[in-house]
């Protein structure tokens, strides 16, 4: 294979015969230079033995109670894809957006896996919603309004950085956030301009990725852009936005179904168990399912490095040519809504 | 520009425009995990402050009694190109390895910069010759003869790791050299499988520096190989070699001829002076030359952090496509010839 003619193929052929499907199994958390090494090689690793209070206090009744009647954000959908490429009107294929809606941790824990909803409930807010490294600015500069977060009571429970993560990158996380759902939840193919360091309190998270080199088997496509609402009758209908610009995703909806990913793509899966850690480096793809009837998890996202090769190779990787419509065949669209409905994980 | 249609010219562009210039300054050396998000990065960067016995030590007085009468091996060319580029018989280019002789320290000190030499000596051995990987193995282990080292009298004046370095790599070097020479020898353009740890004992070094993404711009092509002999008059010659394979090397034989590299590339000049320390990312294209009667130099070199993407990232750019050869136009090929001859750096 001639690399300049077909780069993308070359490179993760050859990423791919050097590295294999190789994951790292740590024992205990590196120190900051072993770390800083791990991330140079920018592969996952499964980190054991790191500590934080969350583990041993969130049992569901210590959740309700420190949130008491505080009102939390939830996405809510007819299905669980969140962020996701869905069918909607006129058969065609939308980006949708989740209704977002306030209600109590007890309100919301309850929707969890209860076979009267037909709707499903995702904590999934990803805005720091543990910690942000804008809480510390407006904390100290009086012009500017304290953010409060929804989760202010349970801010104590987990650490605002991962220490040896942090002496790494010489930096403190952008976003602590907290995850919360059920096995009907899935968050679908993307990758992220974040290192993240993911951990599991409670249930299990499934994880099938793909290294950067990888990202051209996912097919991404431009699709319209799509959000949930309530109607009158308070079903939830997709509405579609003109006004938005199209967004750019993967066209592989569900890579469990057999034959969906490329022949040429090496999947890595991975489940995390409580108190497992997850090294997600910048760049790797990653599709999330979640296989117990109450998933809580945490991660710390730390911004990229910037500067050196990382970006433009993923940059590169990624691809800037011009990305087709992820509607233009409608039988091929068609065959996709069909292999939409994922089965919640059984025996990962 | 199209990523995809023309890689090399698009990462390049896009690896410029993020990182400039850019040569990092460090006034002290740096602690290992500085260090590692240093080698992360990927770029050049230059440290005072590092201290090694050899500084003060290296006069020409102590070196020419501690070494004795113990014989070194140098390198030896009628002009100062080993291991480059030069015309040979019938006009045509050849890469040529320089002749080796062994003499004392004193009577290889006593050639540099001597008027009455028409041939260039240097001492660039680069296999390690003050501590070498093997050392130690041979030591520990009774059935390999220990190999002993030309500059066994100077080893204790050169610590044998960079410290901030073998914790940040998690690894010892490979390779510890000595280079010794004068503003007549030069170091044709290349790049390492190394991390390269530089540093100026006596003397000044003037490192020409282009980034992984620009190896396209030096425009490697094949030459054969050749080898300076004496002839019977003690003159030397070149002696081609049909039985060895072609040697794929860099066209661009002066980099300091104003037009000879191409317009998309951005040379870095630096230029080190005793004490100054460089570290050369691995795959960063360098031309080396020496603006004093007597340039002295050590480096370490670790070996490249082989998994993750950095190797192939680097082969990507270095392509490995069909190579013309460098003597497929006689024309052009005179024109090299022509503009072969280095002037030695005056005002650098
Ligand atoms: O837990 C999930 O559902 C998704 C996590 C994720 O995408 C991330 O941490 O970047
Ligand atoms: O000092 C020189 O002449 C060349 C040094 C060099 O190429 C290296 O250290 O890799």
């Amino acid at each position: 294979m001639e690399p300049h003619k077909a780069p993308l193929q070359w490179i993760s052929k050859e990423y791919y015969e050097l590295n294999g499907n190789h994951v790292e199994i740590l024992h205990h958390p590196p120190s900051p230079v072993e770390f800083s090494r791990l991330a140079h090689i920018s592969r996952p690793v499964i980190i054991k033995g790191f500590q934080i209070p969350a583990y041993k206090l969130w049992s569901t009744e210590y959740l309700v109670q420190r949130m008491g009647s505080q009102k939390i954000s939830i996405a809510v959908t007819p299905n669980g894809f969140a962020d996701a490429i869905v069918a909607g009107p006129g058969d065609k294929l939308y980006f949708a957006e989740p209704l977002v809606e306030q209600m109590t941790m007890s309100d919301f824990l309850s929707k969890l896996s209860s076979v009267s909803h037909s709707e499903v409930y995702y904590l999934q807010s990803q805005n720091g919603n543990i910690h942000s490294k804008y809480d510390s600015l407006s904390d100290s500069n009086g012009d500017i309004a304290p953010k409060v977060s929804e989760f202010g009571a349970l801010k104590r429970d987990v650490p605002s950085d991962v220490s040896w993560c942090s002496k790494a990158f010489g930096k403190s996380p952008d976003a602590v956030n907290l995850w919360i759902g059920d096995s009907r939840s899935v968050t679908s193919f993307h990758n992220d301009p974040y290192e993240n360091i993911y951990t599991v309190v409670r249930g299990a998270k499934h994880f099938t990725l793909l290294p950067p080199t990888e990202g051209w088997c996912l097919k991404e496509r431009l699709y319209p852009h799509a959000t949930y609402k309530r109607s009158s009758t308070s079903t939830l209908m997709l509405e579609t936005s003109r006004s938005t610009n199209n967004i750019r995703w993967s066209s592989i909806l569900n890579p469990h179904l057999p034959g969906s990913l490329h022949p040429d793509a090496h999947p890595i899966h991975i489940t995390l168990r409580p108190g497992d850690t997850l090294y997600l480096p910048v760049g790797w793809w990653h599709h999330v399912r979640q296989s117990e009837d109450l998933t809580i998890a945490l991660n710390w996202w730390y911004d990229l490095e910037m500067r050196g090769m990382t970006w433009v190779f993923l940059s590169f990787l990624r691809g800037v040519e011009d990305v087709p419509s992820g509607n233009e065949d409608s039988g091929k669209g068609r065959d996709k809504i069909t292999s939409l409905v994922e089965e919640p994980p059984s025996n990962l």
